[in-house]
C-alpha cells in the first residue's frame, strides 16, 4: 500500500564511503502537502536541523524531502548551512517547486562536509528514478540507512466516510538512538533517527503537527538502543490530500489517529529492533506508577542500564540489575512493594526475591522480542520504554565506525 | 605507611561463588575511632547501607568493619537485615567490641540470603589471621574484589606541628559503578564501590565527615564505569587518634584535608581503571563553563555516553561523539564557541572541524590515561570526570556475571 500523489526513490551518487551503497533519496508530493515535524532537542543541530526550522517559520506547504546518508553534515559551520541551502536549492529547480517548499535531512558521520557537486549531480540522476513502486520504496529506505540491517517501512489504510486513505512510513535508525524529539528543537520530548511518512488524507497541519507530537511521545520518544541522542533526528510527515476525500469528521479523524500511533509505534519497535548489535526488543513496562512521567523515566532509566542490557543478551535473569536501575532513576516508591515479570514469569514480589523456573526464564530471554513489567504498586499510571540488548556486535561497530 | 591501632585481614570462608576466593575482610582499630560514612543515593538500599545508617544515628565511635564479597545481601527482606545484625553482633562479642560499634558492608550478587554460618565461622577465624602488615592488607582488599583485576590500596604520610600522621585507604569497584554518595542515603551527591580509609589522625567525626563529602564530590562522584548506580555503595573513615598526636590545628587540617584529597582520588581513578572490561582511564574535563554544576553535567553525560567509551576503545579520535554527548546533556551553552581538545591536540574550533594529525590523536588514544578537553568559553567553571572504554570484555563479563 502507498498513499496517492506520492514518488519516492533513492540512489548512490558517491556520499557514503562504501562504494555502491545507495545515498541519497528523495521523496516527493505531487501537489504541495500539508506538513508536520519534529527534529533533535540536542543543542547540537545539524546544519539540515537547522535550515529545516527556519523553512518551517514561514512555509505552510512543502513538496519534497530530500534526505541523504554517509554525512551527517553536523558541526560543520556556516559551509554545512550553505551546503544544505544549495542541496534544497537544487531540488527545487530540478523539479520546478516553490521556494521554502523543500526540506533536508542527513545521517552519517559527524564533522565532515557534505560532497555538494555529488548531491547536486544526483539529485539529476534522481529525476528519472523516482516512482511508486515495491523497488522505489526499498530505494529510499536504503538510501538513507546507515548501519542499519534492514528496512523498515510500513503502512496502514484507514477506511473512512467519502473513501479511504494510505499512510506510508519509513525509519532509519540503528546507533545514537535516544530520540527526544520535539516541534522546534528547544523542548525536551526526546538518535540519528530519521522518519519519513507520507499520507494522501485531507489534513491540515496544525492538526497534523498535533497528531504527531503526541505519536512521537508514545513511541520514537519511548526508544532507546545506546542512550546517545542524535544532532540530526528529524520526522518528517507530508499530507497531500491526493486521496479526494473530504476533510477528516472527528470520528474519521479518530480512525486516522489511531492507525498513526499505531504506525509510529511499528517504526518507533523495528527501529530498536534493528539497534546497533542488537538481537532483541525488550518492552519495558512499569505499572502502577504515581505519574505518568514517574512510570516513564524509571522504564528509561532500566531500558538505557548497560548492566540490565548486557544481561539481556546474556539472557539472564537477573532482576537485581532491574530494581538496582529502578532505584537511581531519582523517583521515589516503594521497593518493598514492587513485583517484577521477565517474560510471564514472576521473579520478584514485595521487595524480596521469590523462586522461580531459571529455565523457563532463560527460555523466554531468548526470544526476539522480551516484556520486562516492574509493577510498583503505588498508583495508577503505566509507561512502556523499548530498549534492545548490548552485545559484542555494539562495540565492534563502534569501535570503528569512522574509519 | 600503614597508620597506628589498626589490624585488618582478610579470609575466605565460602560466600564467593569462586572457591578459595578471599570473601571477608576484617579492619579493626584497638581503641574507638571517630567515623565518617557516605553511602548509595540508590533507593534500593542493600541491607548493611540501611542497618549502618540505624547504627550511625546514634553511635559516635566506631572500633570495626566487617566486610564481605560474594553476596550483596541487597533486596534480601526482613531476613537480609536480620543476618547484617548477626553479623555485626557476631563481630562484637567474638572482640568484646561495644554494642553499636561495628558495622558492615556488602557487595556481589543481589537477591540471594548470605550464608551466615559461614560468616559467623570466617569470624572467628579472623581473630588469628589479622595484622598490619603488607600481607594483611591485601588480604583485607582481595577479600572485598569481585570482578576488580587488582589491589588498589594507597596512603600518605602527613607531617604536623606535633608528629605525623599516615592516611591508608583502600577500594573495590569495577562493575556498577556510578557512585552518587550522600551521608543520610538521600541527598543526590553520586557503584558497588567499597572504600575503607583509616587513619591514626586525632579529628572528630564531625570535620571528619565534612572532609569526606567534600572529597567525595570530587573523587568518587566524578567516576563511571557503566552508569549504573550500585544498592550497596559505601566508604566508611575510621581515625582513632593513635599517632598520640593534638587535635589538628588550622594549618595541619589543611595538610590533612589536602591529603584526604589527593588519597580519594589515586582510589577513585584506581578504580575507574581497572572497570570491568577497561583498557583505559580517561579524564574529561569541561572548562569554562557557567557553573560547576553546568561543567559537572557536560563532562558526566560525556563520561557515560557509550557511544564516546567505544571510540576510547577503538582509540578513535570521533569528537563528534565527544559534542554530540554534550548536546544532550541539557545545559545551555554554544556550540560554535566550543573547542575540543583530545589528548592535548586540538580536534574542533569554534564550533567547526579543523584539519588534525590522525595519526596523532590515534596514539594519544592508545595510551593507558588519555585527557579530553572540552573548552566551552561562557564563563569560568571547570569540573573533572573519570571515565573508562567500553570493550569486549565490559559485554563478555556482564552477559554471564551471576551464573
Amino acid at each position: 500500500m502507498f498513499p496517492k500523489g506520492f514518488k519516492l526513490g533513492g540512489i548512490s551518487c558517491g556520499l557514503s564511503a562504501k562504494e555502491g551503497k545507495k545515498d541519497l533519496a528523495l521523496f516527493i508530493s505531487e501537489k504541495p502537502s500539508a506538513v508536520a515535524a519534529v527534529f533533535t532537542s540536542n543543542i547540537v543541530k545539524a546544519a539540515p536541523v537547522l535550515v529545516d526550522l527556519e523553512i518551517l517559520k514561514t512555509s505552510k506547504k512543502i513538496s519534497a524531502i530530500i534526505a541523504n546518508s554517509g554525512c551527517a553534515n553536523a558541526c560543520t559551520g556556516k559551509k554545512g548551512i550553505d551546503n544544505t541551502v544549495q542541496t534544497i536549492k537544487t531540488v527545487e529547480q530540478e523539479f520546478g517547486f516553490q521556494k521554502g517548499s523543500v526540506l533536508c535531512a542527513s545521517t552519517g558521520v559527524i564533522g565532515e562536509q557534505i560532497k555538494l557537486e555529488n548531491l547536486k549531480a544526483g539529485i539529476k540522476t534522481l529525476k528519472n528514478k523516482i516512482g511508486i513502486s515495491d523497488l522505489s520504496q526499498d530505494d529510499a529506505v536504503l538510501a538513507i540507512m546507515t548501519t542499519d540491517t534492514r528496512i523498515k517501512r510500513f503502512s496502514r489504510e484507514v477506511k473512512i466516510k467519502d473513501g479511504k486513505i494510505i499512510i506510508w512510513g519509513c525509519v532509519k535508525g540503528s546507533g545514537m538512538i535516544h530520540p527526544t524529539l520535539c516541534r522546534d528543537g528547544h523542548n525536551k520530548l526526546h538518535a540519528t533517527m530519521l522518519s519519513f511518512i507520507l499520507t494522501d488524507a485531507n489534513i491540515g497541519s496544525k492538526t497534523l503537527q498535533a497528531i504527531l507530537e503526541t505519536a512521537t511521545c508514545q513511541s520514537f520518544n519511548c526508544t532507546s538502543v545506546d542512550g546517545d541522542t542524535s544532532t540530526n533526528d528529524t520526522v518528517i510527515v507530508l499530507a497531500n490530500a491526493a486521496s479526494k476525500t473530504q476533510p477528516l469528521s472527528k470520528s474519521d479523524l479518530l480512525k486516522f489517529t489511531q492507525a498513526f500511533n499505531e504506525l509510529t509505534l511499528d517504526l518507533a519497535k523495528a527501529m530498536v529492533k534493528d539497534g546497533e548489535g542488537a538481537g532483541k526488543l525488550a518492552e519495558i513496562e512499569v505499572k502502577n506508577a504515581k505519574s505518568k512521567t514517574d512510570a516513564k523515566i524509571i522504564a528509561q532509566t532500566i531500558a538505557t542500564s548497560p548492566l540490565v542490557k548486557t544481561a539481556l543478551f546474556g539472557a539472564d535473569a537477573n532482576w537485581g540489575r532491574i530494581i538496582a536501575a529502578a532505584g537511581r532513576a531519582g523517583i521515589n516508591f516503594n521497593p518493598d512493594k514492587t513485583d517484577i515479570f521477565i517474560g510471564g514469569i514472576k521473579v520478584f514480589k514485595n521487595g524480596a526475591p521469590i523462586k522461580f523456573d531459571e529455565k523457563a526464564a532463560k527460555k523466554a530471554l531468548n526470544k526476539a522480542e522480551i516484556k520486562i513489567i516492574l509493577d510498583l504498586h503505588c498508583g495508577l499510571q503505566t509507561s512502556k520504554y523499548y530498549a534492545c540488548d548490548f552485545s559484542y556486535d555494539y562495540v565492534k561497530i563502534n569501535a570503528s565506525y569512522r574509519s
